[in-house]
Formats: C-alpha cells, sequence, structure tokens
C-alpha cells in the first residue's frame, strides 16, 4: 500500500462514527464519541500501546513508560461541532497512530516515552467551554465550575462522565502528569484556505472569546401591538448581527454570531428575549478589545432605541497564543522549510502551550471550509501529514 | 358573591393549568391540555350539560338537544402560545359557562340549544397551522394535509390525538355538525389596547399570515473564515427581521419575526441554514400583498450580497374576515351601543365566519399585553363581559 492507501484505510475505521448528511455530531459522552474512545483503545493496544483515561476524562496511549518524563506527546480530540467535519480533531489522532508505524517500520527507538492523547470537548459543543479537557489538566478551568456546567438539555458534565464510565471525582489539574510532558505536537487541519503546501507549522493562535448578550424586551401579541409600542429584543440581535458583521469587517478581524436562543420562539408572539453568543477574533488583542467594544456600543444604542435591555457577558476569552519560538523553527527547517502561519481557531495546542514547549502542523484544507459537512483534506496531504509528524516524533524523542 | 367575584371563583379553578413564572404553556394534547379538557367536562357535568368530542377533537358541551338545530354557539379555545397568558382563549370558555349560570338564574328558557365549545389549538403552536379545530371542522384544512403534520419533535397530530385519547380515524370536516349551528358567538379578551370600555363588538379580522424564510449559506468555521468568504445566512435572516420592521412602520401595518431556528446552532461555526417565520398583518389585503412583497424584494437583494439563497413560502394566509354585519349591529345595540372595532388577531370565529352568522365580544385589555404572561383583564371586566354574553345568548336563543 502506498501511504495515501494507508492513511485512507485507517481513515475509514473511523470516518462512519457519529455521520450524517447534516455532517458529524461527535458529541462529548455521547455514543459517538464513546464509540470513537472505543476505537482509540482498540487502536493502542494493536499496537502494544497503553492507555490510560485520565480523572478529566481524557485518553492517553503510551509506548514507554511515561513515569520516565521528558515525553514527547501528540495528539487532537475527537468531538466535533454538532453538524461539523469529520477532520477537525480527528485527523491529529489518526495520524499520531500512523506515525508510530512509521517509527516502528523504520526501527526507530525512541529514547524518551511517547504518548498519543485524545483530549475531552475540545469544542465546547456540549458543555460551552472550549478545551475543556485540557483546560482542566492544566488548571485552566476551576474543577468546581466545571463540575456545575449543563449542557441545553440540563445534563451536568459529571453526569455524563458518568455515564461514559468515568468517575468525575478526580476532576481538576493534574501537575503530576503534566510535569512528565517534555513536548507536545497537535497536527491539526487547516482551517482556512492560508496554506498552500502540504504541511504547515502554526506561529500563533489569534486572541479569542465567546461573548453571551441577553436581550429582554417585552413579550406581545404579534398581530395586535401597535409597531410604536413593541419593545421587540429580535430587532436588538438583528442588529447586533449585522453590527458585529461590519464591525469585523473594518478592524480585518472576524466575528460571528452562529448560536441563537429565542424565548418564547413562537411565530405570533413579539418574543421576550433572545440570548445570542458572538465569537470574535483578531490578530491582536488590542484589535479584539475594539472590536468586541465597538460593537458593544453600538448594540446598547440599539437597544435603547428599541426599548429593550442588553447585557454583555464575556464567557470564554483566550489570549494570544505564541507557540514556543524555538521549538517552531527547529520543526520548519526539519520539514524542509515548511511554511509558518497563525491561525484563528482555538485548539488544545493553545493551552498546553502556556505549560510545554508546544508545537502544530497544520494539514492543508483545499477548500478552507471547516466545523461544516464539506471539510476536506486529500489523502495525499494527510500522509505528508503523518510522514511530517513522524520525522518530528523521531527528532523529538530520540535526540 | 358579587359578579367579578363570581367570575373569579371559576377563574381560579382554571387558571393554575400550565402556568409558570415564564407564562403558560398550554399545548395541545399536552398535560395541560387534556387538564383543561377535564375541567371542561367537569364544568359542563356540573351543570347537566351533555359533553361530546368531535372527531377533530374540538369539545362541546349541550344544554337542549344539538339535533334540534339552529343552535346558538359560544366559546374558543384552550391551548396558549408557548409562554403566553391566560385569557387569551380560555376567557370566552369560563365566560360562556357563566353566562349559562346567569341564564339559569334568570329563569330563562332558551327556545334554541344553546352549545359551549372548546376549539382545539387555535394558536398552531404545535403543528404549525393557527385555528386547527375549527378549520377541520369547516373543511378549510385538509384532513390528509392535518394527518402529516409534525410538531417540533416529530410527533404527528394523529398520534398527539391519540395521546389525548381521541381517535384520529374522523378527522375532516363534518358538515352535519356545523348544519346545526345557527349563530356563532366568541368572547375573547382584546389583543391591544383599541378597546377603552369593558366590553366591544368586533368588526373585522384583518387580512394575516405566515411566511417561512428559508436562507441557506454555506457552514463554515467562524475563526478561520474570511469576512469576505463567508456565506452566512445568519445576515440575510438579521437583515430580514430589520426589514420587515421597517416595512411594517411604512405601511401602517404590523410585521413580527418571532421564531427562528438555525443550523448547526454553534457559537464557533457560521450557520449553514436559518429559518424563520414571518408573521404580517394590515387592514386591507393590497397593504398586507405590498408589505409582504416589499419584504420580499429586500431580502432577496439582500441575499445576493451575502450570497445566500433565500425562499420565501406563505404556511397559511388568511384573507379579512368582515363578521355579519347585521348580527354585529344588532348586538351592540343590545349591549347600549358597545364600541365595534377590528382586530389583528385571528380567531376560530374568522373560520367559523365562513360558514355561519358570527360576532365576536372583546373585553378590554389593560395594558394591551397578549401572548405574554402579563396578559391581564379585571374580574370587574369579565364580569362585565360575562353579563354582555348571557345577554346576546339570551337574545339569540329566545328570540
Amino acid at each position: 500500500m502506498t501511504s495515501p492507501e494507508r492513511f485512507a484505510a485507517l481513515w475509514r475505521s473511523l470516518a462512519p462514527i457519529g455521520n450524517s448528511p447534516q455532517g458529524y455530531h461527535r458529541i462529548s459522552w455521547t455514543y459517538p464519541d464513546l464509540a470513537c474512545r472505543e476505537w482509540f483503545a482498540e487502536e493502542a493496544a494493536d499496537r502494544g500501546l497503553r492507555v490510560e483515561t485520565d480523572g478529566n476524562g481524557n485518553l492517553w496511549a503510551w509506548r514507554g513508560d511515561p513515569a520516565a518524563g521528558d515525553a514527547v506527546v501528540t495528539g487532537s480530540h475527537f468531538d466535533s461541532v454538532p453538524g461539523g467535519g469529520g477532520y477537525d480533531g480527528p485527523l491529529g489522532i489518526v495520524s499520531a497512530f500512523l506515525a508510530l508505524d512509521l517509527l516502528s517500520e523504520r526501527g526507530v527507538t525512541p529514547r524518551r516515552p511517547i504518548g498519543v492523547v485524545a483530549f475531552t470537548e475540545e469544542e465546547g459543543s456540549r458543555f460551552g467551554v472550549a478545551c475543556l479537557g485540557s483546560r482542566l489538566l492544566t488548571g485552566a478551568l476551576d474543577p468546581e465550575r466545571a463540575a456545575t456546567l449543563r449542557d441545553r438539555d440540563g445534563v451536568t458534565l459529571p453526569e455524563a462522565m458518568k455515564s461514559g464510565g468515568v468517575d468525575a471525582s478526580l476532576l481538576g489539574p493534574d501537575p503530576a502528569r503534566l510535569a512528565r510532558i517534555g513536548t507536545f505536537v497537535e497536527l491539526h487541519v487547516e482551517q482556512g484556505r492560508a496554506l498552500t503546501a502540504p504541511v504547515g507549522v502554526a506561529s500563533a493562535i489569534w486572541p479569542h472569546g465567546r461573548w453571551r448578550l441577553d436581550v429582554t424586551g417585552q413579550g406581545n401579541h404579534a398581530g395586535t401591538t401597535r409597531m410604536a409600542e413593541r419593545h421587540d429584543p429580535m430587532l436588538t440581535f438583528a442588529f447586533a448581527v449585522l453590527a458585529a458583521n461590519k464591525e469585523a469587517r473594518l478592524n480585518d478581524a472576524h466575528a460571528t454570531v452562529g448560536r441563537v436562543s429565542v424565548e418564547p420562539n413562537a411565530t405570533n408572539a413579539i418574543p421576550s428575549a433572545v440570548t445570542a453568543w458572538l465569537d470574535a477574533r483578531a490578530a491582536d488583542q488590542s484589535t479584539l478589545d475594539s472590536l468586541v467594544a465597538a460593537i458593544g456600543t453600538r448594540v446598547v444604542e440599539r437597544a435603547a432605541q428599541d426599548g429593550t435591555a442588553i447585557a454583555i457577558a464575556a464567557e470564554s476569552v483566550s489570549p494570544v497564543v505564541e507557540f514556543h519560538t524555538a521549538l517552531r523553527d527547529r520543526i520548519a527547517a526539519l520539514l524542509g522549510g515548511a511554511p509558518v502561519l497563525p491561525t484563528g481557531a482555538g485548539h488544545d495546542a493553545g493551552v498546553m502551550a502556556g505549560h510545554v514547549p508546544t508545537a502544530m502542523l497544520f494539514v492543508r484544507n483545499p477548500t478552507g471550509v471547516s466545523h461544516a459537512p464539506d471539510e476536506s483534506a486529500t489523502d495525499i496531504d494527510c500522509a505528508a501529514g503523518v510522514e511530517a509528524l513522524a520525522t518530528v516524533l523521531e527528532e523529538l524523542a530520540c535526540r
């Protein structure tokens, strides 16, 4: 088999899980996520790797004894956004197993332990906190707060973990586990069209965050309430959507309103309340700050005009992540001068970068589509990603 | 007891059903609706009325033998919008029973049978078709289409009816039942602030309708997709909300977008599709037509700018209803020159008006709020409504 064929063969064994005509629904601790975890355990066992689940539900597979320390860890996440693509996350895990296969074939004997990790709920699709597993591991998220997180049906994170057979009493920072990791490398599909070579190296993650907009008005009858007497929160919300888009264009940044919840959401009733989530990102912190401030100012003005009330609250805000410069340059050189580029997307690697030297590899995305069913990468590019990851792991684990 | 106290006593026996801090959720064939139906059967039995459920799930209670024909029927509906008020619908049923009590006390012996009706799903909150029960009864809704209606969870109307103990095999027009009705009178809480006397008489129902807007774009990653490369249906939707509001003001009409559904509705994903419902109403058909056309034109233009696709489909459109003029004038005179006014709200009386001489009484709404928890009417005004209804029933059933 050629290397693209080998990639395609392993990919096909994972690809059907949680897929549908509306895209992937691999939501943490639901059936497709548990099926992905089983797949992980089986692939690890086939390779003679020892599998552990940590207290935060992250999965680890080890070649060598992690207690030896200075380990090289690679991996990503299984979970998707609702209706997402298949590559965002899983590509990094599939590539990790295939890179280990390449090292074995090459007769490489690592001096350091190598780990493959699958972090829990990177997308934040169920409990609203992105990079949930890596934030808990590193202490960036208070376990007491995590224990009170609820999904849209009111199920708590501990209840969800329990349904997946994981005891949530150990939720929280795991400094001993973290201390064993010498380097972390995450391979990920690129999520825009900025990468024109098959494989690139990350320079930084844009500062980004999520803000919740709560607009309240006066629920009323759609047929009988005069236009002048309305306090319609849908108007303020609609204005916020357009203002966010306009300000993002003006600031050369990104702003999106992708999620909304309307009360009572009835055709013949003026809503009483609309809650929306603003996702905003920019190349630097001051641009992000002024973007969010500008949107906020305009929406508050509009609310006064609509006779509605608005509250804006930051739900999770991530400062810029500059990846380890020496590691990044070493990897780019090792890969024959691979392009180095920033990304607007958050990643577990961004969380890990605050604690251990961390790098990211990107695999080209021909359409740039991500978080949607059309997300893709060619088998040839994915195989090139596996080769690159194997080269990096060999360098880091043997030198 | 004074008459407001008598009203309040019966009102209190019904008021708790389906209530919550977020308003009433009396959705057809759910538990609160079934509890209201039980209340109806008990109140009817207490008064020696004979209760029937017709093939469309409408409830009837009879004083006298309906087979005699030329019956006088009054009533309204129990169901609410989600998070609605307590008066819209139930006031007409409670007032019907109390008006019958007044006739008994006055020793009135009706020459014609008198019926009290509770129509099913007037609001269309569960199956999307307003005045479902009266439309089925009169043949305005094809029973084959009705049998395929589904709620948001995919439950069909026949399945929901079955769960309420009603056989749906008899769904559809019931001309024999309709032929027995000589006059229909619906008492309803006013839904704006146009009525300044305790009781008024309806002249007409504005032409109105519901249109579904399906906007499709390209789902993508919120963090990495350049603003210029987006096809974001949320933008087109937001524009539609603001355009509908603006055009309604310009045309002296009403337009509302109260319901929206977003795919995948994730914070970090540009939506792939947004579906919204436009509720539009105007004093006359040509204004309504030009309002909807103007909104459509502007939204189609905007969709081209956003790189999205838009489809607009009428879901239910009701032409103007002019209530029976002679009956209306007779009732207004009988009530000592009660004010006569139109309404922007649809009612079962509007459906019945196409088949039998029909009138409506309105009870004053001090705040004008409706379809929301703050909807209200005073006990004094409600008692005046009961008196007026009793006077009208006596006139119609005895003269």
